[in-house]
């Protein structure tokens, strides 16, 4: 890129004041068109809704619509900056929405990082809404607030930081095992990262038919037992790491055929990922700086590399992901968005690359192949219509 | 019209799916479009708010924003009809507020009739808004969440149904009593309706400089010492009614100069207005259904003849002021709509009919007039610049 990404972005922003716009799909040029969008053509909706609260999806917004959520505790890679200071993220996915998938979505920043209260709040608002897509809430806590505002609401609650990489993680597994040949049910996966998106991508990879998962974090391996673990990881601990392996990255990488990594820069070294089986795959997703740079990854003898960059081949971006989910939540008027669904999606957008398009360098479509929201929105449709009703992974 | 409104406009609700859209203001064609409006470049905006949360003013939507909310206690005239049902009302606010006022308005539906539980969902998310437009909250509920909330957050706090009706109200009062040469002063003042928009109108009144204002409601003449009245009643009833008058409507009208209707259907009679002073003023605000016909009132005395609908002339009507009035407090950074703004907007919107325009038939401009927002506007960021720090009647 020939500009300087930062200052080019402060400027675009600060000349935009932000980067949405809410405007009106009825015209008002006259008394007519005010009597029917407003006064007292109005009471015609309200009463019918009032009537039936389904008919709020035939005459407002809310089946068109979801909230973009975050509390701001967990940005991107800036961690707790404050509710306000997520505001920027959140526009920035309304617009995602709005761009790939054609989905009205507002940003909401929650002033509160007690869950209880977050819940609440959510719940309060959400009856306008079509979905509740939640944002940069750290965990453990966000694992909390899904998984109760999943019980207590009526529509699609999907947490991107977790599901968003699960997805496009399993999409890119899919076809990078195509090119080495290996088995989803007999390879073993390390992921380095036990927060949100690694104990998401592990439940996602478990339900998917991977049976061999260990997750580490900074403290090490996650093994059943640590009383040092929160909730979240002494759940995921139950159903992975099954020969209570411990100590660090360093011993479990070794012979591993997959390394997902959502954690932090440089983590993963050449020696590690020289300990890996033959035909290894890494996912190094560390945003900006990547756990291992794709060509030292190389060099030690990966086979199929990827990061969370679009400056590299194989970009894992959740952008391939959610506005498909909720275009085709929405669509389909799906009540959750169950691991069915998840897998499906994650099918769909491996499944836009032929196999003899399908190379160690290309292993998931960029974010602006225009099949790819599609392709997601069917595999949520699809499967909605099959299940009927959605289930879920607790 | 020429068209049946109620149908036509359920079928343009249904058409659209409601009225808004949310759309991008930056593009979204390739990487590099990505990086700016969303990560890499997106830290760099919200760093600077995490730094100062002023900042979410220049590189966010807050400064453009207001939520537009209702809990659907008191929808239209339809009374308490449930959250939901109120959002064709709340979305129709916001395309009015884009419309005439270029105010990027939400629309949120807050499922909760307990007024604490509604003043903490508010407050957790008003942060990443401009201001907060409450709309249909039921009396006396609404007089409370408002003041709660004007106390606790530092944006704009605007009850439409109180400050809209009492704004628009005393606009078309300055002028009528232009017409009948009287002065605002020692006239006498019946308005009928002692709910959110009754009250607000008696106390922005006697903010403007009225002296004598009763109030009545279903019950009788509002008075201070009646223990039957809400606690809003109950302060508004300590500063009118000076005389301690008791009685129905019928008692106290007599020799009245204004009768301001925000009641129901018909409970004005011929009668009344025959014993109201020479040149009575009679605003029958009623909707649809005024308190009283214009031709009847006309026929029993009234001099100037004002009501909310738009099929009669002079239309007392909400949307010549919140527009104006959001696009003035965003622009000025108030942090309060006090009752000097408000004056000074009633003001404003009077006095863009000159003198020679005005007659019994033209005491408002129209609510296309497109001169009405500016001058709302304007008077609430000159009333704003010229008090430093905002006030208001409490």
């Amino acid at each position: 890129m020939g500009i300087n990404v930062k200052e080019e972005s402060l400027r675009l922003h600060k000349e935009k004041k932000g980067k949405l716009e809410v405007v009106g799909t009825m015209p008002l040029r006259n008394g007519e068109d005010l009597a029917l969008a407003y006064t007292p053509g109005i009471a015609g909706p309200c009463l019918e809704i009032a009537k039936d609260k389904e008919n709020a999806y035939e005459y407002t917004i809310k089946g068109r619509s979801v909230a973009v959520i975050t509390n701001g505790t967990a940005v991107l890679g800036l961690g707790n900056i404050g509710s306000l200071a997520g505001l920027p993220v959140v526009e920035g996915k309304a617009l995602l929405l709005k761009r790939f998938g054609n989905v009205d979505a507002m940003p909401i920043c929650i002033d509160s990082t007690d869950s209880d209260d977050i819940i609440n709040t959510i719940k309060n608002i959400s009856i306008g809404f079509g979905g509740i897509h939640l944002e940069d809430i750290k965990a453990p806590e966000c694992f909390y607030i899904e998984e109760r505002l999943k019980e207590i609401l009526d529509i699609p609650v999907y947490h991107d930081d977790q599901h968003g990489t699960a997805i496009a993680v399993l999409a890119g597994l899919y076809n990078a095992l195509k090119i080495v040949d290996k088995d989803l049910a007999k390879i073993k996966v390390v992921i380095n990262g036990a927060g949100a998106s690694g104990i998401a991508t592990a439940k996602l990879l478990i339900s998917a038919g991977v049976e061999n998962i260990i997750l580490c974090d900074i403290n090490g391996v996650v093994v059943e037992g640590d009383a040092t673990l929160n909730e979240p990881q002494q759940k995921i601990a139950r159903v992975t790491n099954s020969g209570l392996e411990k100590g660090k990255l360093e011993d479990v990488i070794k012979n591993a055929d997959v390394f997902i990594g959502v954690s932090d820069a440089n983590t993963l070294t050449k020696e590690m990922v020289e300990s890996m089986n033959k035909d290894s795959i890494v996912f190094a997703l560390a945003n900006p700086t990547p756990e291992i740079m794709p060509d030292e990854a190389k060099k030690a003898g990966a086979r199929v590399i990827a990061t969370g960059r679009s400056d590299f081949p194989n970009q894992i971006n959740n952008v391939l992901v959610f506005p498909g989910i909720f275009k085709g939540a929405l669509k389909s008027r799906a009540k959750d968005i169950c691991d069915e669904m998840k897998i499906a999606a994650a099918k769909g957008i491996a499944n836009l690359i032929n196999d003899d398009e399908l190379h160690e360098e290309y292993i998931v479509p960029t974010v602006f192949n225009e099949e790819v929201c599609d392709a997601v929105c069917n595999a949520v449709t699809e499967t909605a219509r099959k299940l009927g009703t959605a289930i879920d992974w607790k």
